[in-house]
C-alpha cells in the first residue's frame, strides 16, 4: 500500500465564461487504496481538451457535467501500480479517463491498455487517443472524403484537427488547414503535407475559403463553430458533409452563441451536418488504432506532442492555452515519468 | 396543329422579398407546334410550392433560376394533345415541369406518365407528386424514422408536411405537427391522425415543443426553417435526425437570414442535420409511388387538394397564399379540365 499525498484538481464552481482559479479546487488527499475489483494507476500524462469546457457545464450532454467537488473528468495515460482487477496487472499501462490528479482508482471501465511497445506514453493521448480517434471518427464515419474531393478542417493545427488533415491527405484528398497566425499555417503545409492553409488572422475567413478552395468544399471538419462553420457552409459542394467535432469559439460565450446564417443552404445543396463523439466508436477503436499505428509507424501521420511541465497544478492556466489558440499539437501535462 | 392562343405568366424581374405584380408579364403566344422528337401537353393543374420562389433567384442552386423573360417554371399534369415523342401519345396524361402556362412544348425531360386510371389528375401533383414524393424521400430516406420514436413535422399542414406526418404514423411514430392556427391544428389531429399538434400563433414554437414532446425529438421534418428549426434544434434527441425540406420562413427575407443559435447542439446530441431535394431520388420513384398510391388507396394518407380556379392568370397572387400561410393542403391552379 502506497503511503503519501494524491494531489488533485476539483471544481469548485462552474465557470461563466472562461473558467478562473476560484472556479478551481487545488486538493491534497491520500493516496487510495484499490477495494476489491479495482485498481490504481500513477497517472504519467494528462490530457488538455476543448471538450473539458463542455464537461463543466451543469447542462445534459452526451456524458453528465462534472459535479461540483469532483475531481476534474481529464484524459491520462499512466502505469497500474496496484491491482485487484483481473484484467489489469501492476506495471502495464491504461490510457483513459482517470481526472486531473496524480493516482486514480479505477474498476476499469474506460479504460484501455497502452502498449508503449507499439508507442510512447503520450502518444497513446494523440495519435493512438483522442486527437487520432476523434479526427478518425469524424473524418472517416462522417466525412467519408472520397480521393480528389476538398477536405478542409478548422482548428487545424489543433491536434485533431492536425489529425484529420492528414488523415484525408492519406485518403487522396486535396486538403486546406484554417490555423490563426503564419507558425499555425507553416506548420500545417511545411510540416503536415496540407495543401493549403488559410490564416483567419489575416482575413476573414470566409476570403481566405474562396481563394483556397475555388472547387467549393467536399468535406468539412469543423472544431470551431460560429463564423467558421458559416464560411464553410456558404461554399459547401453539393451532397458535402459537415462533420461537427466541436465549437471552441463558442465555449466561453456568455451571451447568445453566435447564430448560422447559412445553415439553411443545406437544402439546395443537400449537404449533411452532423455532429459527432469519438466515444459512440469503441467497438471500432480496435481497427481504428491498428491504422493509426499503422500510419504513425511509417511516418504519414506525424502531430506534435505540446507537453507542458508542472503536474497537476499547472492545469488550470494549460487550459486557458486552448481557448487563446496558444497551442499547436497534442496539449499535455507531464504528471510523472 | 392547334390554332390558339397560350396564355403564360413570364419572370419580368428577380423579386425583392414577396413577389409582386410588376415581377411577372403577363404573355400571349401562338399555341406551339411541336417538332421532331417532342409533344405538346395541354395542361390541366398546375403545382403552386414553395420552392418556385428559390426559382425566381439569381443564385446557384439545384437548378437554374429561371431567366428574366422566360416562362415561370411549374409542376404540371395534362393532356398529351400532339406528339412526334415515341414515348408519349396523344391522349394520354403526363406530369413534370412545364411551367406557368395552357399548353407546353417537351422533348420529354422530366416528364412522367400519369395513369389517370390509378388517381384523379390532381393527385399527380400531391400524393403522387411533389407533396407524397417529397415527404417520402425527406422522411424515410433522411429521418430514417423507426417505430416508436417522436416524429415533428413543420409546415404540418402544407401538402409536403401533411404526408411526411401521415408516412410517420403508418411507420409507427409518435407525430406532433407544427402549424398556424386552430383550423389547420384541428385539421392535423381530427383529420390527418397526428398525436399532437403545436399552434405557432397560439404560443412560442420552443414552449409548445417542450409540452407536446415530453420525450423530446427523434426525427424532425422542417419546411418552416428560422425561429422553428432553431426550436427543434433545442429539443433534438440524441442520434436525431433533422431532414431539411425547406425553410418557407426565410425566402422572402430582405435583409440577413434568420442565425441558428442551436446548430451547436449537434455535437453534443450526435445529431444529423440534412438538407434533401426530391429530384435526387429520381430512381426510387417508381417503388415509392408505388407504395403511396397504396397507401393512398386503402385511405391511409389523405390530403386535402386545394384548388384555386382561374387558370394561369390567378398564379401571381396564389403563390402570395403559401407565404402568408394561408392555404391548407395541396394548394394548385386549375388550368383546363
Amino acid at each position: 500500500m502506497l503511503v503519501g499525498i494524491n494531489h488533485q484538481i476539483k471544481l469548485a464552481a462552474r465557470p461563466v465564461g472562461l473558467p478562473k482559479e476560484s472556479d478551481w479546487e487545488r486538493a491534497e488527499t491520500p493516496i487510495p487504496s484499490p477495494g476489491p475489483g479495482q485498481l490504481l494507476t500513477k497517472i504519467h500524462y494528462m490530457s488538455v481538451d476543448p471538450a473539458m469546457r463542455g464537461w463543466m457545464n451543469d447542462r445534459p450532454s452526451y456524458v453528465p457535467p462534472v459535479g461540483i467537488g469532483e475531481v476534474m473528468r481529464a484524459l491520462t495515460v499512466g502505469e497500474v501500480i496496484e491491482s485487484n482487477h483481473d484484467g489489469f496487472a501492476p506495471g502495464e499501462f491504461v490510457a483513459g479517463i482517470q481526472g486531473v490528479q496524480e493516482y486514480a482508482l479505477s474498476a476499469g471501465a474506460w479504460l484501455m491498455k497502452a502498449d508503449l511497445s507499439l508507442a510512447p506514453a503520450p502518444a497513446w493521448l494523440n495519435t493512438l487517443g483522442i486527437a487520432g480517434l476523434a479526427a478518425y471518427c469524424g473524418l472517416i464515419e462522417i466525412g467519408q472524403p472520397r480521393a480528389g474531393e476538398t477536405v478542409v478542417v478548422s482548428g487545424a493545427a489543433g491536434s485533431v484537427g492536425a489529425h484529420a488533415g492528414q488523415i484525408a491527405k492519406i485518403k487522396g484528398c486535396r486538403v486546406v488547414g484554417i490555423a490563426g497566425g503564419a507558425e499555425k499555417c507553416a506548420y500545417l503545409t511545411d510540416e503536415l503535407g496540407f495543401d493549403a492553409a488559410v490564416d483567419y488572422k489575416d482575413q476573414p475567413v470566409g476570403a481566405g475559403l474562396a481563394k483556397a478552395c475555388p472547387d467549393g468544399i467536399d468535406v468539412f471538419f469543423d472544431n470551431v463553430g460560429g463564423e467558421t462553420l458559416d464560411a464553410a457552409l456558404m461554399r459547401i459542394n453539393p451532397f458535402g458533409r459537415l462533420a461537427l467535432c466541436g465549437a471552441i469559439s463558442q465555449y466561453n460565450v456568455t451571451d447568445k452563441p453566435y447564430g448560422l446564417r447559412n445553415a439553411i443552404l443545406l437544402v439546395p445543396r443537400r449537404a449533411r451536418m452532423q455532429g459527432f463523439i469519438y466515444f459512440d466508436y469503441r467497438e471500432k477503436w480496435p481497427a481504428m488504432l491498428e491504422e493509426l499505428a499503422g500510419w504513425r509507424a511509417d511516418g504519414r501521420i506525424s502531430v506534435r506532442d505540446d507537453i507542458v511541465e508542472g503536474g497537476v497544478q499547472a492545469f488550470p492556466d494549460t487550459l486557458l492555452r486552448l481557448f487563446r489558440g496558444e497551442n499547436l499539437g497534442k496539449l499535455m501535462i507531464r504528471i510523472a515519468d
